[in-house]
């Protein structure tokens, strides 16, 4: 069997820790699988366009993007092509899906996914948009079609959550899931909790990149629920999507609030959640207080955390601690090796 | 391909919880396998012994061992055949290894599973002594003879570690590992801040059922100690018994060691940890301070962590929250399904 040959879709700061991943360990890949994995396809959107089927040389493409910004015109295969044009026409066995979600909609990202699938390819996709917005329609055209579809980094990166319950909790029933999948909003209301002003947490979590140019998608929960969506489509077959989530953010939440919290001995926390009622799957994401000696309250800044609780296994937490984009690359990289297994 | 057929060793409280949950899940076992489980031996000591090749039934035992605290003398296939007897002429496809642990030899549980791989089958042990005294030796037998061995429960019950490792965080190098892992320390500990004296927390904890007749084993690390071996045998190939980890208990731990660090922001916990150095596995057991705020402070009474760093995926931990006896049945079910896959 050859070389499992990849395209991926979106080259921004995962893309790119991806590729020198994947470089990296290509003799342990070869060891273990028995073949190798090339890249065959890169469609960088503002960067430009690369394809070729002999495989592209990452590093260099890597070099170049530190360098410029952007492709190096004069690469082999360079092209104009739309990430679109590159799902339909490329010459590859699995798109890595990792343009930048939007999170309305899950377009294009769902348009890719679908596109490939036409063409009989595999799918790894690190945007959580088509896992909120098109899970059981997607789920249903992988699986018809034998086809492997993976997105383990769509809640909390590399972290195991899907691979968790799908590979270790065999014959589980998923019935309740809770989790702290937000840092943006950690950040503010940690911030807000040591007294500093909104204004000037806002400033310094620009700077340290915590915090988007427009803030509601994290402070008014919409990334929380696409995250907590994404959980209950995959984990407890939920088929919703973020509109059926009930969803409060962090907005309303004063320096006040925070204190009167703290007097209870308690620390307000942006929770995700979902459950069962009448077979039905409720899903909230809303501020709630939390006990200080609860592991929840330790989850802070950047760490994050989904409770599982399940019919034969009791309740499972898992912990990401303060990850850095080598933890998304890794999701993805874990993915692409579950594709080697299909 | 016929029924899987089990020789279960020992059938205490793990061992009848694993056969419920076996009896009520069978449906679901051949709809996913294709094929069913039924258990042909029991060995329960002094409950005595069931040898019948055409499948036990367990409910039936189930109910005998709760009415009389043994088996019946009228059911089919009773014999006074010991554990070792039982390994070596019944007819079955692997055991469960759920004998009494002892703690400072591992056996006679390694030479069950010895005496099973010597005659081709396969093994599921909840019993951490194999793992923490002849692991190397074990999986090596396994691996050339091309056997299923799973020790999943040996560490937090049915919480995922060692399938973590091995089937979601694939190619990772484990490069460290902690843990708090015994419960009763954590439970004489916390009574301890809480102002309870000694006598009065070994007295609940006895009623309870977290303290056992002799303490020593869990209140001098000896129990830590043989789990964080386990841990760092199986993901970290450290090659160690539990005479190689440098072992402290809590038995020095006084009420003003806990007020003193209390009065630093820090609470005491009994640690297991594991590290790299030089190429070589480090491993301790010791009381340390841990900064309220941390994760690890939020671990109290009968709640597990582990926390799993590696080069590709940073750390991640993962936590069981107050397990039952089911837990630790679902660790054994969990391993049995490992070995249809086989």
């Amino acid at each position: 069997m050859g070389d499992l040959k990849l395209a991926l879709l979106g080259f921004g700061s995962v893309g790119q820790a991806f590729s020198k991943m994947l470089t990296e360990k290509q003799d342990d890949i070869r060891k273990t699988y028995g073949r190798g994995v090339i890249v065959t396809a890169i469609s960088g959107r503002s960067k430009g366009t690369i394809v070729d089927p002999d495989g592209i040389d990452l590093m260099k493409v890597c070099a170049d993007v530190e360098a410029t910004g952007a492709f190096d015109p004069e690469t082999k295969g360079y092209c104009d092509k739309n990430t679109m044009e590159v799902v339909a026409e490329a010459d590859y066995d699995a798109i890595c899906e990792m343009t930048v979600l939007n999170i309305f909609t899950g377009q294009p990202a769902i348009d890719h996914i679908k596109g490939a699938f036409a063409r009989g390819k595999h799918v790894v996709t690190a945007n959580k948009g088509p896992i909120a917005w098109a899970f059981d329609e997607l789920k249903q055209e992988a699986d018809e079609k034998g086809l492997g579809f993976f997105y383990e980094t769509t809640v909390m990166d590399g972290t195991p959550v899907f691979n968790l319950v799908e590979h270790t909790l065999k014959l589980c029933k998923v019935t309740a899931v809770s989790g702290i999948l937000n840092s943006t909003t950690n950040f503010i209301l940690e911030g807000l909790a040591a007294g500093t002003d909104y204004d000037t947490i806002m400033e310094e979590g620009r700077r340290l990149g915590f915090v988007e140019a427009d803030p509601t998608m994290d402070t008014h929960g919409y990334d929380a629920a696409a995250k907590v969506t994404a959980l209950l489509n995959v984990l407890m077959h939920a088929g919703i999507t973020p509109e059926d989530v009930d969803r409060k953010g962090i907005e309303d939440i004063t320096v006040e609030d925070i204190k009167a919290a703290e007097a209870r001995g308690k620390v307000i926390k942006l929770l995700c959640e979902g459950r069962l009622e009448d077979e039905k799957v409720i899903a909230s994401v809303k501020p709630v207080e939390v006990d200080k000696q609860d592991m929840m309250a330790s989850v802070d800044s950047t760490t994050s955390v989904v409770s599982i609780t399940t019919d034969l296994m009791g309740k499972v937490s898992v912990i990401e601690h303060a990850p850095e984009i080598e933890q998304t690359a890794y999701g993805v990289f874990g993915d692409v090796l579950r594709v080697l297994e299909v």
